[in-house]
């Protein structure tokens, strides 16, 4: 594990190796997945150089989230495109930029982010979504933006497919400069990675899209690594009570090493959960968090909040094609639901303030990355993830 | 017609009226409902004094709204109570008092609300809603809140219910106080009826839910009396374009006279409603008001607003048992959906100002009255609405 300063040297052993390099293609090792739910394949691929406005970053870290388990496995047959770099959190140098980009420079150090912020777009310049026009979260796009082409192929020159904005599964990937964020360079790049997704997307949720006040009750549907994040965006804002809910009776201690302050396991209750959630809250909490991705939960959520007032966030991913199981009616008690994408921060504005919050420990994001392997060990973490074991396994590479 | 000075001097009238009714069982004509559906009966009924924090109100006005409709059709079984008084929008002078209350006092100039506010619950110390923990809008509600039973009666002695907190279909009413809203005493009376539920329920959605801005872009779908008042809101607000949209073409004309820059007749398109108006406004509008309690046309509002801002504010009843067609995942395009009730208004709080504003011409009422009729043809007036022919028609008691 390297620190602030060891990242320090190795940018600027980057910067060096940046000159010989830069404007070539480079040989180097990806996990390449070449169908869904087959096991990746760690092989060498190659990596044009950056294009216009697009950097290439070495990757150093990287870590999995639920929706590359659900891309690989291919669940979503428009999805489907192979072979393919999947990966969207990670941390890692900048190796070299593309004509025009200069905010940005060899060496910075860097964290992707698949829902970008071009800056310019009618979008972006409005303080009410984080949703880029052209680099906003879009899971059916796999080549890049610019050209419509791919960075990466196979030896023999075949394309090799992008992700989600970003493809960190490999030491050097290429994105477009609206998806790369420059965070200070003595933070913890080992952590960083987190910032490229699910802890964005939990305390986001709560800062950003709730704004969540001090003494706030809240309760969290589902705790992984989304919604142990959303607790801990509560507990940095001074919740007064946070319940937990798993059916997962581990995530109990989990859940308070990080900040719960109840937990629910709805399997031992013999009643809804939102029943016992308004018993202990005079009535329901100020604001709920859904991070299961399931319907039945979702309207527990909803239920669980206070008439009036209450507002449900909806984190989870719904594959299934059934509709919100709320009826119009149900509006009319004043409980509110909003979705939150990367938990509305406008990632190149708002992450290096983010990023430092979590230096100076305002933010705790030690209990968060529960496994470390070798790059070489994907399938692993993957199965990790599969069974429940982690929340994240940072992969170095 | 009466103006503010008559009405003045109705006060005084009433004032001295108090005098010789105070404390007493008042016989009165009422519009008396025995069955659903069937023809309301005008006929003599005893109102009771009003009890501790009761008020009794001679009606001078009252108007028909959709929600007296489906009550009296007995569209849910769990509301049929026979035999009855609908109404909720209404005007008039407050006979007498009942033990406590200070704020109200005989000969005030008031409007009924059926979305009351006591003032002291949890809910109306909330800046984030209007609905009173004891008074809020509750169409299972037949009998006053204090105590459990009827002031109206037979003149043989059988209870009379009540309705949604109000009751104006009779010459005099008893409220609690909570629901009485005293305005200015020059404010017309006549029009002052309205903000009893349609227009203040169409514009505080504009108002105080949305919180449209001057250049905002609008889609109103029903251009019932809420959704003209939405057009009415709007209009003062200085939204850019207002885009009405109605199967009924007649609503084009009616439209315009208060504001509508634009008017869509979903039967006159080949396309879905929601393309037409993304087309027109550059990817969607702003706010989208529903006040067609269709769900068809719940979605059509939701899916025109634009991506990344869109509000859509659902103002029409629902009643049946179908769930919101939207799916979680659509929540993620950043469109927002909230219901809105009595527009938000916090009704003794904030209605004696609007009633200014409608004096002084910043809200003009001048299209919602279409029709007058003596309280003798109250059927008449059912009929009027349930045709469609009249937006509220004034009934004169
Ligand atoms: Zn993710
Ligand atoms: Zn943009
Ligand atoms: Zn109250
Ligand atoms: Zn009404």
């Amino acid at each position: 594990m390297e620190n602030g300063n060891e990242c320090e040297g190795a940018g600027n052993k980057m910067h060096s190796q940046a000159t010989t390099t830069a404007g070539k293609v480079i040989r180097c090792k990806a996990a390449v997945a070449y169908g869904p739910g087959q096991p990746m394949v760690v092989e060498d691929i190659l990596v044009d150089p950056p294009k216009a406005m697009e950097v290439r970053v070495k990757i150093l870290y990287t870590s999995i989230c639920h929706s590359d388990l659900s891309a690989w496995r291919g669940e979503n047959e428009a999805q489907r495109v192979y072979p393919r770099i999947f990966g969207h959190e990670a941390s890692g140098l900048i190796e070299s930029v593309g004509e025009g980009v200069s905010e940005l420079k060899s060496g910075d150090h860097v964290v992707p982010i698949f829902n970008g912020e071009c800056g310019k777009c009618a979008y972006c310049k409005s303080e009410k979504t984080n949703l880029c026009q052209r680099f906003r979260v879009d899971p059916f796009k796999s080549v890049m933006t610019s050209d419509g082409t791919t960075r990466f192929s196979t030896q023999d020159g075949k394309p090799v497919y992008h992700f989600l904005n970003t493809s960190t599964f490999t030491e050097y990937t290429v994105l477009d400069s609206a998806c790369v964020v420059a965070v200070d360079s003595q933070a913890p790049l080992e952590k960083m990675s987190l910032l490229s997704c699910g802890v964005s997307t939990g305390l986001g949720a709560v800062w950003n899209t709730a704004n969540v006040q001090a003494e706030s009750t809240v309760a969290v549907f589902g705790l992984g690594a989304v919604g142990l994040a959303v607790v801990e965006g509560a507990r940095a804002r001074g919740a007064s009570k946070i319940i937990g809910v798993d059916i997962n009776p581990d995530k109990r201690t989990k859940g308070q090493a990080i900040g719960i302050t109840d937990f629910i396991n709805p399997n031992d209750l013999d009643k809804p959960v939102h029943q016992e959630i308004r018993a202990m809250t005079g009535g329901g909490v100020h604001y709920s968090f859904e991070s299961a991705g399931n319907l039945e939960v979702l309207r527990e959520a909803f239920l669980s909040t206070h008439d009036g007032w209450g507002l449900t966030v909806v984190l989870g991913i719904h594959p299934s094609p059934r509709l919100l199981p709320l009826h119009p009616m149900e509006l009319f008690d004043g409980r509110r639901i909003v979705g939150s994408v990367f938990g509305d921060f406008k990632g190149k504005t708002q992450l290096p303030a983010f990023a430092k919050q979590c230096m100076s420990g305002e933010v705790k994001l030690d209990e968060f990355i529960t496994h470390e392997l070798p790059f070489n060990n994907i399938n692993e973490a993957f199965q990790l993830l599969i069974d429940g074991k982690s929340l994240r396994c940072l992969l170095h590479l």
